[in-house]
């Protein structure tokens, strides 16, 4: 098991230095509790069955409410990531407030367009498995964290805990 | 009328030296065509009808394909951004691969989520009307410009055109 909460204070300081003068959101490490590992594991599964291998779950009060498969090839829509698809099934039931007591887990940390997507929605807490710098020797990414993002968000604050059973996300993907 | 190219070099440089070592996308600066304003007026009347004053279109060989308006209190979706929705409206009725001669006018510089999304979506060129940095006073702004994502893209080049019909945008926004 891999379970470990990544700090990223580094990206958040250079983002600060970055953008001189605004008031910036805070991206609260938190450490991984008890029930991360048996979320992100449905997340992991969903992987298994996506087009490509990104997986989501969107848990509230112990409660999966919502599920998502990285859907960019069989709805022929480039912006199906897991992420954006477990918010878009979400809200097919679900008061877009209800997001705000909301943890997304997600088996890729998510990428500038999900990630304006949970903080958007007021997502209380992300927590991801393999972090974009795993991910990207494997497939192409976008070179900006999700705490980066959330650093240079004023209006909005957001728990955040990476490396949940990355080992298992990124081995989903085969080696370049 | 309000024409101008904003290079923004200083924001890709900056991001470059944030993530070193890894190989970046060019974020062209290109001037404003002589159909922008004509096809920028379409995003901003956009605007006018939406929940909240940002508007799109999407033009191909100087056809209008799609349009779309913040539609998030109406959806009761905070990710029914302006942006997001002209690409799902354009692919209800086209392939993905037709963004790929694209170009997008969006009355507000788009935000990570939507620039994310116009990147995964391999638009060839943005322009935009009003910056981040003239919105933010006027509404909460995630500080990340579309030239710092397009800097972070090792993947994929676009053209990009700031503040064509930046007053009119701005505009549209109450005074804080």
């Amino acid at each position: 098991m891999d379970r470990r909460s990544l700090l990223g204070g580094g990206g958040a300081l250079l983002t600060a230095q970055l953008l001189p003068g605004t008031a910036h959101g805070r991206a609260t490490s938190t450490p991984a509790t008890a029930d991360d590992a048996k979320f992100m594991q449905l997340a992991i599964e969903q992987a298994k069955e996506a087009d490509v291998p990104f997986g989501a779950a969107i848990v509230v009060e112990g409660r999966v409410l919502a599920l998502g498969r990285n859907s960019t090839k069989r709805n022929a829509d480039p912006t199906a990531h897991a992420e954006m698809m477990a918010i878009r099934a979400f809200l097919q039931g679900h008061e877009p407030e209800a997001l705000h007591a909301a943890t997304l887990y997600a088996s890729g940390e998510p990428c500038v367009m999900c990630m304006g997507a949970i903080i958007w929605c007021g997502i209380k807490r992300l927590v991801y498995a393999a972090s974009i710098a795993e991910l990207s020797p494997r497939i192409g990414q976008i070179d900006i964290t999700a705490r980066q993002i959330a650093a240079a968000t004023p209006f909005e604050d957001i728990e955040i805990t990476g490396g949940v059973l990355s080992a298992d996300s990124i081995g989903l993907f085969p080696k370049e």
